[in-house]
């Protein structure tokens, strides 16, 4: 089975403190005033069952997944919000922005966790079907990341990272690489975005990218 | 990726109402008088997070899985069950009795929702990678179990069906066809037993194959 590329989906890719939130509303911005339908989600997650999985992966508190139930447990999450959430709001003409999709597997579970990429394009073509017409991916180093995320983990009443954030950088080095070499294999589909730039010349950047797309 | 058969490892498939509940109990007194630790579980579940998966799975209330999740979501918990409990019993020497196992997703997942068997067997061999050296499958027909559970779901103060005893009986005709032919298919590994016979009888069947399997 063939991926089927969806003309009005877009991902965002890229680890936290990236900018990824900025840009999303960007985005959304951009299209909102072009009076289009948008639906932006988030990954895993977008479902009330897939939220539910969410919990279970980020989970710090108890048992944690082995790597091979944790990459089934985000594709059951995304075969959810593919079916319940993304499918049926492209079949209605809505742009649908997802933070995060199938690309966040290869670099987390595949190159992160090392469970093979073959595997991970099975779930894929078997659950998932789809691909987004373009993925930005804010691509920054880790330790500039870990700067701009530090703030956040300790805010009053805040929850802190959850369970994957707690890994260590070299783990964090290999999702990089993952993206990265998953940017260079499809380059008509990723625009990699030096996220290392002030967060509005990102989103300055992301809906010029947005603005081609729409134009094409 | 061969499956392994593990030696000290036993299912019982076959619908509700089948009496699997008092043939591992049967069992498990059979091992525990001559001496062994034994170990009996359960899928979906046998971990707290697996039983937290379960949860989700047989879940009324809320949005249902598609069948690709419920598929993904019963590989992942067996992943982490297989992992965290199974798989340290059997190497400290333990037998291991679980109700249910592989077999449920060949019938309810295969031939119950139709999804491809192959694609089940990628997963059996990716992440779960063991087989027991014995199943016994309770064979009861759909009209019959149905009668003998009909009184458990009218307990006072009881849950009632799950979402998978929910189904109609042509769903869970699909399902007892899927376990005679996995049997017929595996005759070395399976022990077919007529499960409209008394639970007591059923019971007695299965600890003369399982006295067989032990001499063996």
């Amino acid at each position: 089975m063939t991926l089927q590329s969806q003309a009005r989906f877009i991902t965002l890719e890229g680890g936290e403190g990236a900018g990824k939130s900025t840009v999303l509303s960007a985005l959304r911005g951009f299209l909102a005033e072009r009076g289009f339908e948008v639906v932006s989600t988030r990954e895993p997650g977008g479902t009330p069952l897939a939220e539910q999985i969410r919990g279970l992966l980020l989970d710090t508190h108890h048992e944690s997944p082995s790597a091979e139930a944790e990459l089934l447990l985000m594709f059951a999450a995304r075969a959810q919000h593919v079916r319940e959430v993304i499918l049926p709001a492209l079949q209605r003409g809505a742009w649908v922005i997802s933070d995060r999709f199938t690309d966040s597997s290869y670099a987390y579970q595949g190159a992160g966790r090392g469970l093979d990429p073959d595997f991970i394009a099975t779930l894929e073509h078997r659950v998932v079907g789809i691909a987004p017409a373009m993925t930005l991916l804010l691509d920054i180093g880790v330790a500039h990341a870990r700067e701009r995320t530090r703030g956040r983990d300790l805010v009053p009443g805040g929850n802190g990272p959850d369970r994957i954030e707690r890994e260590q950088d070299h783990f964090f080095e290999r999702v990089r690489a993952g993206f990265l070499a998953r940017a260079e294999a499809e380059p008509g589909r990723f625009r990699v975005i030096d996220a290392t730039q002030s967060v509005e010349a990102v989103a300055t950047q992301a809906v010029t990218c947005l603005r081609a797309l729409v134009a094409a």
